[in-house]
């Protein structure tokens, strides 16, 4: 089958790979329809992620039809259309037992990591029971794909961490996909304000069509100042970092409220300063995550009643063969405009 | 009168000044019985708290009878023996309709800070009604002492903000009379192990008689590891940060569980390096908190129960006439193994 | 002043009353612009409300300008346009400091029941600075009246205790004022599935506009069974019961899920049977609740966000010389298709 | 082997039965060393339980050491010594993803239900990897089969539902050995009162050993007037329903303060009056709960902190071979005085 592999740091290759083939009882061979790439793909490109060996096939995401199943799979069959999660969970160890799939100690993110995954022909699905999701009915592939990763990552690591609430004020630094999906999501609580912050002109226009109240071009370096002007000097009820730098995080720092929390989602390589000589006495409250997927069934419940559309985020298809396009579309954004690009195998 | 005023960076003294008038018509005047010396007082002494400023009169704990009344209290009357909470709370802003007095718009800490305190023989309370609490008949002055400012700070800055549950493992980083307040009131959840956590085998032997399952003294610069140890290689549900420096607070970095929570109850004086590159992933939760005093009815009602004996955490006691001495014994804690000293009004 | 006044079971008039005075330092007088009749008010004329005994004028909604304030009086000043909230709150009570301002010892629902009400051309509003809001500048004086009660206690009694949750399916049963007030506000949390329940096709056209996902007419006795049709046979996570009578709340219990949630805002004047026998395995939680108005600064800022048009429940419009006509048209609901009526003063 | 079978109404026998063997890969055969026998078994016994047919080896409870296991059974090897839960949970459906185990659409209350149970020297254990929990080393066999059933559903449907807190009053209405293994875990939280209500003396004696702070026979019928009175006319917090039929569940309506909670663990098997006409404007919340066992792990923890001495509910010790002397004895538990009897296979 074809397959698109890591192969080193800037390294990498459509390649012909043997198709994989059931390893443990509870794993399914998923074949891929629909799959997308993601930042931290790139991440992985750069050689920022010891974890994912050369040799690897990348990918956490997509949509597909259950081609085998191992004798302990009981919740899914040959040909039912799956969506699959970026987490793999077994259901048994004491993080499982917490909802908190994404410490699973036989799973959470291993797809295209420490595993082969999903931008392939085919994928091997381990703890298929629990880290699978049967499509429903009439449901949209392409949106269904949107669920693999960023929208529960947006919803859990921005909008639940985050405490949203009916009537807050949301402030969500970075507008890329990741903070679109948060954008999108945080619609779901009704807030008074959502107020998004990039750099990107382009990307701040694609979040006033999104939901967003108001837009702060940040190249000014008068954000917190902007934002705070904007708020009646409160600041703001939820501050969602969604980039992953010392300088975003620290702006989430001077614009939370007392009272207020900063979700983090960004991915971070390097320590951010807390000023705890400001903060300490400010009743803050910060959270970090790794998505644990464990919002899948009720965005799948929001997808069903048309609450959301999550193809809002989906810019740009391409085939299989082609997914060295798709790569350079999506690694080049800020030109391509690309949000997430559609693969289909 | 006499009392206690600050007088400048590492200046004060015992002398005499009017007794303090009703200003407004929700005020009270209270004639102090016992009062005491806070960690923050001797901050305010180092010249480190900018609106503390020099002839203020210190102190923002202490119970005592009341002397007069405002004609718009009502919930109080002279003759009655109160509790004076170290926030005083306005009960109608935005915050306060929160329950969280510490950010009264027209209130907070302001006690011994931006106006006169309780290290008196009289002091007046603005928001009377709402910042007071009447003694229960029967409770021991001194151990109401307590719930003017330290339990309340252990228990919700470090128990309530660390989400201290039956059956977690905790650590309390700072066995001084804050984290030893934590300690105390750590036990109303019945955690499964309360590891605590300092430079002093003195301070650890008091904390292993109020109920620490285990005890590490730092001094090795191993402290972590042994934690991790300690824990089975898990790291602990709520890490309590009771000393505010960033050493201390990036131990419980290092410690905290996948899921756990950091609660903040130091004062810092400087920024401390989070690190994000490690923690990013690790759905945790950080807390900072000043005290609201919005548990103390609930504490009321523990002490009531005879579940806890504040009492355990008073060293001295000494007479208004001789603060100067309880200043001495409390500012060298490791040679006079001071906790808390109540001095008598 | 002229003033709408209850006379005992069946009988009012519009009388000629004098103008209300400061009877307490913490009171405001409020000449009303505008104010609305509530089904409680056809309660109490149906001599169901021993609190509120002949002689009393009625009403507990409004909105209008302060023209005094007691001297104890701090946030609000002559000349300021304010919402009432049904719900008068000292905020000092042991219940006003755990935000249950219904349960206020010397307030909760007081206004049109045990003290003077707002059908009147003044009032006087005790407790004011806890009682009543500011009106934001640009608010709608008509949309503000639906903050008086009827909103929040939708929102409250039905929607936050019945944890309406995105993606949850809800059913309300009773699509009367109340009914719609929670099918408005339950939106704010975006539920896969709202379904309505009346008698009343009318009321139920209604609820389709509003935005309820599905209808059903509870006159062919068959409403519990095609509710569990159209939820898969899982039954609903929320059931609100906005009526008040035996039938209606024992429909709650046959169809809500396991793990679900029955809010009750219905004012019920006998028991009803709790089918224990069905429902003590069933993981379900049961509430009750008069509103507190706790959430009246929340439903300001949403309001002010644009995301409710509370006007859509506004069905008439009188002055208050006509107000007697106002009543009938309430209270013949079914023929003259009235939700809520203004009243101008 | 040897195993207590239900033989119909009334009806039961030891019998000699095939030793049960794997039937789905994720089963596990447990040599059982200690069992008990619950409330529930008498309710079967009386015909009550129509889902458990004659032929059943009764017993939903134990302590074991796994002799085999399934082939897709990866938590467990032969030879572990684990716990059995009264719940068997799949791990899997939309309930377990919830943490209901309860409603597992596979498990839930099966063992010696629907399927054969511990009062036996083997049994079989569906879904072994989410059923079973591994002792601790050094563990009290007699003390963890307390964590099959009893103590999980005291904590659970009582204590946990009833939200049990720090300094609130709680009423327990039963001492029986449900309502003891409330009181037991109630204390857990701290809270500042904890009534036993019951009609025999003897089980109120030890209640009060028990850590009940104070005790009320309410054979006089004079129950509620006597709690309102130890409350001061509040009411508590916290009303724990632990008997199951009409008369106490209203008294728990009776006795519950505004804003409270009644949690019910009883098994009813009629409906009970809910006095809406009282309680619709008091704020109270009503939960109704078949254990989880989801708190198992927090049990275990607990007990391994010796917080806790379960075996304060055992009162006497029989063998298998005399296994329908220690039914007798259970179920004359006013002449026995038993709470809960050993049984050693």
């Amino acid at each position: 089958m074809k397959a698109l592999v890591y192969l080193g740091p800037a390294k990498k290759a459509l390649e012909e790979r043997p198709k994989p083939e059931i390893a443990a009882a509870t794993d399914a061979i998923i074949k891929i329809t629909k799959t997308t790439i993601c930042g931290t793909d790139l991440h992985i490109l750069k050689g920022d992620v010891p974890s994912c060996l050369p040799g690897r096939i990348l990918g956490h995401e997509g949509v597909g039809i259950v081609d085998q199943t191992g004798p302990a799979v009981t919740a899914f069959k040959p040909g039912d259309r799956v969506l699959i999660s970026c987490i793999s969970a077994c259901g048994k160890c004491i993080y499982c037992r917490k909802l908190m799939f994404s410490h699973c100690t036989t799973g959470g993110w291993i797809l295209g990591n420490s595993i082969d995954g999903t931008q392939a022909e085919f994928v091997r699905i381990p703890h298929a029971d629990t880290s699978l999701y049967l499509m429903p009915d009439g449901a949209d592939e392409e949106a269904l794909v949107m669920l693999s990763d960023i929208l529960p990552t947006g919803f859990e690591c921005g909008v639940l961490n985050g405490r949203v609430q009916p009537g807050n004020t949301v402030a969500i630094v970075g507008a890329g996909p990741i903070g679109l999906a948060a954008l999108l999501t945080a619609q779901f609580y009704s807030p008074a304000a959502i107020i998004m912050i990039d750099l990107d002109d382009n990307r701040l226009d694609v979040a006033r069509r999104f939901g967003a109240t108001a837009c702060v071009n940040s190249a000014d370096g008068k954000a917190a100042a902007t934002i705070m002007k904007l708020t009646g000097n409160l600041g703001v009820d939820t501050a969602i970092e969604a980039v992953g730098i010392p300088a975003t995080f620290e702006l989430c720092e001077q614009i939370v409220a007392p009272g207020g929390t900063i979700a983090n989602i960004g991915v971070h390589g390097t320590a951010v300063a807390l000023h705890l000589e400001c903060l300490w006495d400010r009743n803050i409250t910060i959270t970090t995550r790794l998505v644990d997927t464990a919002s899948t069934p009720t965005l799948l419940n929001i997808l069903h009643s048309h609450r959301i559309d999550p193809k809002l985020l989906i810019t740009h298809r391409f085939t299989l063969d082609r997914i060295l396009d798709a790569y350079e579309t999506f690694a080049h954004a800020a030109s391509t405009r690309a949000l997430k690009v559609i693969i289909e195998a």
